[in-house]
C-alpha cells in the first residue's frame, strides 16, 4: 500500500536545487530563432589551464539555475505553450473528467492531493499538422527542432577547431553523425521516421529534445511507486534527481494507487519528455485482472495520460496470440510486465491481442496529442538463454509493421529493445531492428550481457548499453543495482544514471562524435596537470570524485599537490613526462617539430631509422 | 609514512573466512594424477528445483573450507614443494642475504614484523627442464598442468548434456576453446606459449591455474601499501578478501618501506599467484631517484623477490630510449609508473634501457625460479586522446621480439596492455596484440572507454575489459571506483573484483565457453521459479543481492512468496508466464512438443504460416 497521505498534510515535494560543482547553466539563443534560450551547463576551469569553459549538454532543467525561482506546487514556467498554439491546428477543451478509479478510488489520507494548478487540455482539431512528424514531413521546421537542434551542437561551433579530423575518428556502423546539427537536418531526420522529438502537445514545461541513431545517445531513467513502497513527494524528487544526473528522459511506471495524480506532479516539474505505460494503469482500473481489460478502458486511459501531457506511451502492440506459444519453453517465460499482461488477456479470450486489432484507434489518439510511440517489446528475454529468439524477434517483425502504420497516421515512433542479450548477439538485434523498423530509434534496457550478477545489473547492462548505442541504438533505458531485487531508492537512482551516462558517452565517442571527445580531453589535461578540482568538476559525478580523493588524501593542499595518492609525493609519473616535455618540447609549443626532431637526432639516433619502419607498417 | 607498528605490536592480519553463503568447498581428484586435490565451489539449490549443486570457480584457497586450519603467522600448506622437487632440477641454498634496505631501512617501530617461518629457496641447477614452458616443450604433463586442467572444467563433464550445441553459440575471433580442457591441451598451449601457469618453484602454497585465450578469463586485483597510506596486516587482508570474491591471481604493488616483509606475508599466506613490479622495490632502494637506478641493483632485486615466490614480474623492457620522445605530444605522456621511471633513467643516461640491453641475464633469472614474465607496457595510453598512438603500437612491438627472446630462454611470457582506449579502438588492440607477439596471452588494465568519470572507473572499464576479453585477452586487470583517486579500501577491492567478474564471464560467454551459460541458466531458473535464496546465492555476490532485497522487502516471507517489489503481490508476469506453461506446457514436460503443435493448431490457427514464414526468414 502506499503510504497514508491526507490532503492536507501532503507535503510540497522537496527537490534538489542548485548548481553542479563548478558548473553554471547558460543559455544560448539559436539563430533561426533567437527569442529561444536554449540551456546548456558550462563547466569552469583553473585559470592556469588558460582554457574555455567546457559547455555540455545540460537537462537537468531550471533548478541547476540559481536565478529561476522554483516553485513545485505552481510548476515549471510553461513556454512551449505559445509554440503550440501559435502554430494552429489545435484547440483547448474541458478535457476528460477525472475519475476516482484514476487514483484507484484512493479516499481520505490514503489520496495524494491534486496538483493545485488545473488547465484545459489541448488537442488536433483537424488535418493540419500537429505532431513533430507531420510537420517535418510537411517540411516545417518547430521551434521544438531549433532548440533541440542547438542542444545537439554542445557549442562546438566555437570549441572544435581541428573537428575534422577528429571526425574521422570512429566507427558508425552507417550512422550519419553531421559534422554539425542545424533544424533542418533534425527536420529531416523527423520526416524520414529517424528520429523523434517526444513532446506532446500538453507538455508545456518541456525543453525539446531529439531521440535518433543520429544525434547524441541518450538516456533513460524510470521512476514510479509501487503497490508495496514509495510516495507521490518521493517520486517527484526522484525525477529532479534523474535529470540533474544526467537522465534525458523519465518514465512513471507507477503502479497501485494514486497514479493520476502522482504523474500529474512530476509532469508539471518535468523539463524532460515523460513516458509512460498506460496498461498498467489501465490494469489497475479493472482491479489486476488482465482478462477483464476492454478496449475502452485502455483508450480512456491514452486520452486520461495525454491529457496531462505525457510525451510517449509504451504500447505492447506486437504481443500477438500466435507468439504467446512461443515463450513456453523459455527459461524466464515473458518477462515485460505489459507483455505478460497481453499475453494473459490473448489466452483468457483466445483472441488476437485489441493492441494490435484496434492500433490504427490507438494512432489517432496519439496523433491528437503528439504523444510518440514506444512501441513495446513484451516479448523481450528475459535471460541470456532466451535471447533472440523466435518470440522475440517475430515479435520485432511485427513492430516494424506497426511502425509504418503508425507513420501513415502521422506519428511518432520509437522501438524497445531487450533486456538480456550476450555480448555476441547484440549487434544482431541493433542490425534486424534498424532493417526491420525502417531506422525507428531503437531504445533499449541494457542489454544485460550475463544474469549471474543481481545487485550488480547496472554494470551487467551498462557493458551492453554501451555496446548497443555504439552500434545505433538510440536511447539507453538506464538498470539500477536494484534491478531484478527491490525498488530503486535516491543513490540507486543517481549510479543508474551515472552509469548510462558512462555508456552513452562511451557509445559517442566509438561513433566518432565530433564534440563528444572534447571533454574526456578536458578530464586528461586537467589529470595531467595536476587540476585536481578541474578533474572532479569536468566528471560526471563531482561529488563522488571529490569524496574519493579526500578520503585518501583529505587535506585541501593536497588538491593542488602535484602528486597523487598513488605513487606519493617522492615519485610522481606525471612529473617525468612534464620533464620529457621540457626536454623535447610539445605541439603546444610554437617550434615543437623542429625541437623533436632535433631532440631525436641528438639523443637516439636510431630513433629515426627504426620508427620509420614502424610508421611505415602501421599508417 | 607507514603506519608505525613494533615487532610486538604488529599484529597477526585478521582475515576473513568461512564460506560463501550457500557455497561449500569441494575436492576433485583427476584422472591423471588422483593424488591432487583441486577445488571447485559447489551452491546448493533448493530442493523444489530439482537440480544438482552448481560448480563454479574457486579461487578463494583454503580460507573458504571450514574443515581447513588457518593460521597466518605459519602460512598456507606447500603441497607444491613435493611435485617442485620431485621432478629435480633444482637445489635449495641458502639464499640472498636480508639487506635492511629491502624493507627501505625501517626500523624500530617502524619496521614490520618478519615472516616468522623462514625456508631455504629453490632454484634451477642446469640445463634439465625448470619452467612449464620447458617441460611443455619437453611434452611432459606437470601436476601444475593436471590442477589447472582440471580447474578449468567446472566439473562440466558430467553437468553437461547438450554441451556440443552451446559450444557453437559464440563468436570467438579465432580462440580456440575446447570442449573439455585436457592436461595435455593446457600442455599444448603452453609449449606454443599461448598460456602459462604463473608458479615459482618457490611458492609452495600455491594453487596452479592456467592464463591464456584459450581458457576462461581471468582477472587480476592489485593491492600494495604506498608511501602515503595502508600497513603490512591492511594489505593481507585484501589479498584473502579479494581472492574470496574471485581474484584468480593478484598484484602487490607496494612502495614506500617494508615491501619486503609486505610481500612475505602475503605470499606465505596466497593460494594464488602473485604478481609484482620490481623496478618498485629497486627505485625505493636508490631513494627514489631513478637515474641511480642500476642493473645490479634492479637484478639483485629480481633475486630477492623470486627467492621469495614472486609468480609473475612486470617487466617495462619495451621502454626503449627511441620511443620516448614519441610521449611528449601526448595528452597524458607517460602514466605508467614503471615506464616513467624507465623513461626517466634513458633520458639522464642518454642510453637505452639496461631492461632491454640485458634482457638475456633477466631472462636467466626468471627461468632458475619460473617467474613468469608479465611485459610491462610503459608506454600505455593514460587517456582517450592518446590511444593506439606510435608510442604505445612501437613498444608493442618490441614487446613482441622480447616475448619469443624470452621463449628462447625457456621462460613463460605474458603482454600487459592498455589502459584508456575507446570502444572503437579496442579491437586494434588485441589483434595486433595476438599479431606482434605470437599469441602470447594479453594481460590488460581496463581498457577505460572514456575519461569522463572518475569514481566509476571500474564501470568505464568494465565495459571495456568485457569486449577486450571478448576477443581474446587472456586476463583483465581490475580498475576499482578509486582509480585516479586514492588507493582502494576493502570495499573498492570487492567492487573492482566483482565488476571484472562480471566482464570475465561476460566475455566467455560471448566466446561460447562451453561451460559459461551454466552459471546464468541456474540463476534465470531460480529467477523465474521465485527461489530467492537460490538467486542470491547462485550470483557473484550474495551478500549484496540479499541485502538490497531486504531493503525493500525485508520479511523472510517475501524470500518464499511468488512475487516481487517491482509488481507487488497482485500481479505478476512471472505468474503469467507460468499460466502460460500450464496451458502450452514445455520442453521441461515430456510430450512437448505434441503439446505446443495441439495448442497452437487449437488457440492460433494462424500461427502456422506465420511462424513458418518467420523461421524461413531468420534460420
Amino acid at each position: 500500500m502506499n503510504k497514508p497521505t491526507s490532503q492536507a498534510e501532503f507535503p510540497t515535494p522537496e527537490v534538489t536545487t542548485g548548481p553542479l560543482a563548478g558548473s553554471r547553466r547558460v543559455y544560448s539563443h539559436p539563430e533561426a530563432a533567437p527569442h529561444l534560450a536554449v540551456p546548456h551547463r558550462e563547466i569552469e576551469v583553473h585559470p592556469t589551464a588558460m582554457e574555455p569553459a567546457v559547455r555540455v549538454y545540460d537537462c537537468s532543467g531550471p533548478y541547476t539555475d540559481p536565478d529561476q525561482t522554483i516553485d513545485v506546487e505552481a510548476g515549471l514556467p510553461r513556454a512551449r505553450d505559445a509554440w503550440v498554439t501559435g502554430r494552429g491546428g489545435v484547440e483547448a477543451y474541458e478535457g476528460r473528467e477525472l475519475s476516482p478509479l484514476d487514483n484507484g478510488n484512493a479516499t481520505g489520507k490514503y489520496l495524494a492531493r491534486e496538483f493545485p494548478v488545473r488547465r484545459k487540455p489541448l488537442r488536433a482539431t483537424g488535418s493540419a499538422p500537429v505532431t513533430q512528424y507531420e510537420f517535418a514531413k510537411a517540411g516545417i521546421i518547430t521551434e521544438e527542432m531549433i532548440y533541440a537542434a542547438e542542444r545537439e551542437n554542445l557549442g562546438r561551433r566555437a570549441a572544435l577547431p581541428g573537428a575534422a579530423e577528429r571526425h574521422a575518428d570512429g566507427e558508425r556502423f552507417g550512422a550519419e553523425v553531421p559534422q554539425f546539427v542545424t533544424p533542418e537536418f533534425v527536420r529531416d531526420e523527423i520526416a524520414r521516421g529517424r528520429a523523434i522529438i517526444p513532446a506532446n502537445i500538453n507538455h508545456g514545461e518541456l525543453e525539446p529534445m531529439v531521440i535518433g541513431r543520429n544525434f547524441l545517445v541518450k538516456i533513460n531513467a524510470n521512476i514510479g511507486n509501487s503497490a508495496v513502497a514509495s510516495s507521490v513527494e518521493e517520486e517527484v524528487d526522484k525525477m529532479v534527481w534523474a535529470i540533474r544526473w544526467g537522465a534525458d528522459t523519465v518514465m512513471d511506471l507507477s503502479t497501485g494507487k494514486n497514479i493520476h495524480n502522482t504523474r500529474e506532479w512530476i509532469i508539471r516539474n518535468s523539463p524532460v519528455p515523460i513516458g509512460t505505460v498506460p496498461i498498467y494503469q489501465a490494469l489497475e482500473k479493472v482491479g489486476g485482472i488482465a482478462e477483464d481489460l476492454t478496449f475502452d478502458i485502455f483508450a480512456d486511459t491514452l486520452i486520461e495520460q495525454a491529457e496531462q501531457g505525457v510525451d510517449y506511451f509504451t504500447i505492447h502492440a506486437g504481443v500477438r496470440l500466435p507468439y504467446v506459444p512461443m515463450t513456453a519453453d523459455r527459461v524466464t517465460g515473458i518477462v515485460s510486465r505489459g507483455g505478460s499482461i497481453m499475453a494473459k488477456w490473448c489466452l483468457a479470450h483466445h483472441k488476437e491481442s485489441f493492441l494490435y486489432e484496434r492500433f490504427d484507434e490507438i494512432c489517432e489518439i496519439m496523433r491528437a496529442y503528439d504523444v510518440s510511440f514506444s512501441l513495446g517489446d513484451g516479448l523481450r528475454p528475459g535471460s541470456i538463454a532466451d535471447a533472440n529468439d523466435r518470440a522475440q524477434f517475430a515479435e520485432l517483425e511485427t513492430l516494424g509493421d506497426l511502425t509504418r502504420r503508425a507513420w501513415d497516421k502521422g506519428c511518432q515512433v520509437m522501438i524497445e529493445g531487450p533486456g538480456h542479450v550476450p555480448m555476441h548477439k547484440i549487434k544482431e538485434n541493433m542490425d534486424k531492428q534498424l532493417r526491420e523498423c525502417g531506422e525507428a530509434p531503437f531504445y533499449t534496457l541494457g542489454p544485460l550481457t550475463t544474469d549471474i550478477a543481481p545487485g550488480y545489473d547496472h554494470i551487467t547492462s551498462g557493458i551492453g548499453a554501451a555496446m548497443i548505442g555504439w552500434f545505433g541504438c538510440a536511447m539507453l533505458c538506464y538498470v539500477t543495482p536494484k534491478e531484478h531485487l527491490g525498488l530503486p531508492d535516491r543513490d540507486d537512482v543517481k549510479t543508474g544514471v551515472i552509469t548510462y551516462k558512462i555508456a552513452a558517452h562511451a557509445a559517442d565517442l566509438a561513433k566518432g562524435h565530433p564534440a563528444a571527445k572534447l571533454r574526456d580531453d578536458a578530464v586528461s589535461r586537467a589529470r595531467f596537470d595536476f587540476r585536481w578540482e578541474d578533474q572532479f568538476n569536468l566528471s560526471l559525478d563531482p561529488d563522488t570524485a571529490r569524496d574519493f580523493h579526500d578520503q585518501t588524501l583529505p587535506k585541501e593542499a593536497h588538491k593542488t599537490a602535484h602528486f597523487c595518492s598513488m605513487c606519493g609525493p617522492k615519485f610522481c609519473s606525471m612529473q617525468i613526462t612534464q620533464e620529457i616535455r621540457d626536454e623535447f618540447g610539445t605541439a603546444r609549443s610554437p617550434n615543437f617539430s623542429a625541437e623533436v626532431e632535433e631532440g631525436m637526432a641528438e639523443k637516439a639516433a636510431e630513433f629515426k631509422a627504426k620508427g620509420g619502419e614502424i610508421y611505415l607498417r602501421e599508417e
